[in-house]
């Protein structure tokens, strides 16, 4: 593990381009700045796990807007908002009067006068999550511009229909350290696959960020699933463009036995094709309950027809000396233990179960990074200050 | 601009008559008192502005209890404890064992041992909100007087039934602002009218509201409705009453035109006749659904009859020089943007919008200095304490 | 009342047994250290009273999970996290994907790695509730022992199937204080009896906790209900074994008027027996709402029985000179006042109104004594600290 001045001294060595940008696709952002997210949120956790406050806001908000469930990255959220000393504020869009017909405009700036921050998860609509924070940071843009907003807010993407960059930030993480570095994953294969699910419209957010992330730092990523489940093409596409200049590469394939040979990294989780969530969303959009309950079972049968993409101890010795690192974003989908007929088996998952909980916990880090880098220009400054200053988290 | 020691030097002449008071309705508060919470608010926002922290309180809770949806306000009242350094606590009656007939004087009671302020919204039923908000103050005496209580929280208005003042003294201060001082107002002509909307139940808080605070400081108050859109009588005589005394004028109408005419500001809105509200009031309190729906018809066929409520560039050319400051509590139903009539055109919003956005900003302002002036007595001494402190709201 | 460094001396005298211990059954604690308890929350009590900080937190999250409804309690959770500097994040699991099958034991951590506390209620199904408290207790220990968590949160029992030890112990320091120490309390007698309520399945863990609790400290504790009203028989075992070895006696009787003779303190409250609890238990796991409907019209006939178990000034009149002291964990059922026919007389709830208040505003510091003796080894260095520190909780 580096100390912290070494991580500092890295750090210095970046120019933060992060400084006032909102963050929503981790291909937005150059590999400096990403290697940037993960110093800054080290440096953060050696100053927390050593009892050392990390606030550097003595009081303001960061509002959460969830348009879809959340506990995961409710709680990281609200722990990254709570480490700097920000206040989460939710915003309820059912106890709003937001149904009004009230304009995103509008809202965007009436949620922020004294606001920081502005995570938001939108994952439902096809082609609308990531549209609407960019609507939103338009708003903002026109507000602090037009003096009515004090500050500009910065925009957290925490899960959109394109892509999930505080999970993958945080998967990330888990990489570096679990493999020494973030040059040692340079060849590293890893497997990005589709698995099983008794359940279907899960969000295509996950795999597209991995293939849209790891492909940037030279690994060798292997994306397979079942025909018909395919993602949104223009992600494949850049994951493509992408492995070719990191010096990586990036396969395509219908076998989850392909892509686990000599996998050092296995990502086994079910999605809907990006056809279905088009529907979906269509059908949302249309309140068509009984449209929405006729593709449910549709794709629930389609699913069945694949219920040997689950990721079991023989699959698994497929990989890399048979032991490849298993990664998920949780909650996974576990045989005989949270349904049926799973993702993975249980004795898979448990082999692995607290490397994804370690996996989980970079995500406080990595939202706190966010936030941090955003705010400040000169982040190596400001954690020095922090060390400096030395603040107990906890007095005694 | 003022600069800070100008506002102190301003607060330092008025007598701090908000010390330990609820704030729940304009006209119970003296000009003087009126006055010092817009300093006050001016203050703080000078603080926040300049990076300088505002919280008094190291620890404390600001209670919420909204009994109706709110995004504004509820967000207002946030960020104001926020910037106290209270933490929000909701009150959120569905989740809470009130439905069991526990008393308002119980509840009062058990949600304040450790709270400074209860910010409450109850504004759907006539009669009630205002009352509600007296019996739980009533409450909180007792509670203080028989040291259940060991401080006496303090009571906001977060809108009633009767009046909005935290919105009223945002638009207040707007006006100050704008125009450049508080005695610039004397002589202003101000058209509170209603407007059409295709929705109906709208609270009479807000033009009722408007005529009561409006009228202190010498402005000509114009309030204009169609007939049948009547407000609470007594709070029309009180108007009247105080534009005789500060030198002023108040006169109702039923034409939008008559009241445009050469007015500085107008503030075109629309709300459902007191008449209106009791039968709902009534109608929501014996869970007559369908009495609910048939007095919806009956108003939105009503409303239909005065489409041409609609604040449009033709009505604007009637104000002084065509170029009255247009004003709205938000969100407005704009023609063509958030509906298909209502009761502003896109064009005049949009050429305002910015404007009623900065309109808005003043609210948490406007809250916080109301929690300020209950809790300190000698306002400007805090001010001084916090300027002087300089602890910096972000570090760096 | 005692000086502050008198309580500091009391608690130098008690070995610290509650550091890093969940808080989960009072009897699973010893006399020492429920003493202890009680001096802490005073000692924290008197720092807020004389407007001193009593945070210890910089920053840090204390989780609430209400699996029930919850006014008093949550607030009480709320207020002291706040005291402590502690941010309350809501596990509310209606907007979490818990319901996907998603293992106690991984959400218990998922909501943990920036947590010191987490505040669970669990008392609607039977054998399930403090149960389940330790479920979450060993997935913690689990993430801790596995460095998955940075600090083991501390697990506090807002209520359950069993205990209410929150209340139990706010009610044993309203004693305390009441009849004026600990000591005092031995040789006094207190009557939990049951009392007639018009609505049914109310919780065991007041009764249970109370018996468990009070035969500690060698008083006599009359347990009375009609027949039909049983407790978990291992805690009414249990209670009987405490007065023994404490001094005191434990006696369980079916008469009211009995248990109220010579009475120095009565508690009189509704409950469903521990059969109708697993009744019900089993009905709400089958979702059987026509066997749930039918359970309840049974018991409100069974209840409607004993409409003369009401706590009256006639029954009143039997206690110790006339005078015992009347305690509820409201909201209580008051004749007349929230219901037609319930547990207390008007009139005598209104003469100890303001003490069950006063009985109830102990609740947040006993709350805030818990978290405090889980996390500090040396609680009366730490207050000293803080007396000393004397940070104003309000400036001015």
């Amino acid at each position: 593990m580096k100390t912290f001045s070494e991580i500092l001294t890295e750090i210095r060595k970046i120019d933060n381009g992060l400084h006032g940008k909102d963050f929503l696709l981790t291909w937005e952002k150059s590999e400096g700045e990403l290697k940037q997210l993960l110093l800054i949120a080290e440096a953060m956790r050696v100053l927390r796990e050593n009892n050392i406050s990390t606030k550097c806001f003595d009081s303001g908000l960061a509002i959460s807007n969830f348009r879809d469930n959340s506990t995961r990255t409710r709680f990281s959220f609200a722990s990254a908002s709570n480490m700097l000393g920000l206040e989460v504020q939710d915003l309820d869009e059912t106890k709003s009067q937001i149904a009004h017909g009230e304009t995103v405009r509008e809202t965007a700036n009436m949620i922020s006068f004294m606001s920081d921050f502005i995570g938001i998860r939108d994952d439902m609509y096809l082609g609308a999550g990531n549209a609407y924070m960019r609507e939103v940071g338009e708003a903002l843009d026109d507000g602090f511009k037009n003096g009515v907003l004090a500050q500009r807010p910065g925009i957290v993407n925490l899960q959109c229909d394109i892509d999930h960059p505080t999970q993958t930030m945080a998967d990330l993480l888990h990489l570096v350290n679990h493999f020494g570095g973030l040059d040692k994953l340079a060849g590293k294969k890893i497997a990005m696959t589709w698995a099983y699910s008794p359940s279907y419209g899960k969000p295509l957010s996950v795999p597209q960020g991995i293939i849209g992330l790891m492909t940037r730092f030279g690994m060798q990523v292997d994306l397979a699933y079942p025909e018909g489940y395919e993602l949104i093409p223009d992600v494949v596409k850049r994951a493509g463009i992408q492995a070719e200049s990191s010096g990586g590469s990036f396969r395509v394939s219908h076998s989850m036995e392909d892509a686990f040979k000599d996998a050092d990294i296995v990502y086994p989780k079910s999605w809907a094709s990006y056809q279905v969530m088009q529907q979906r969303t269509d059908l949302l959009r249309n309140r068509d309950t009984d449209g929405l309950k006729s593709l449910e079972k549709q794709c629930l049968t389609q699913n069945a027809d694949f219920k040997n993409w689950e990721c079991t101890e023989d699959k698994m010795k497929l990989t890399k000396q048979g032991n490849a690192l298993y990664m998920h974003c949780l909650p996974a989908d576990i045989t005989d233990v949270s349904c049926k007929e799973g993702e993975v088996s249980a004795d898979v998952f448990e082999k692995y179960r607290i490397l994804t909980y370690k996996e989980a916990g970079y995500k406080p880090y990595i939202i706190a990074a966010m936030m941090f880098a955003n705010r400040f220009g000169d982040p190596a400054k400001i954690l020095e200050m922090l060390r400096n200053k030395a603040t107990p988290r906890v007095i005694g």
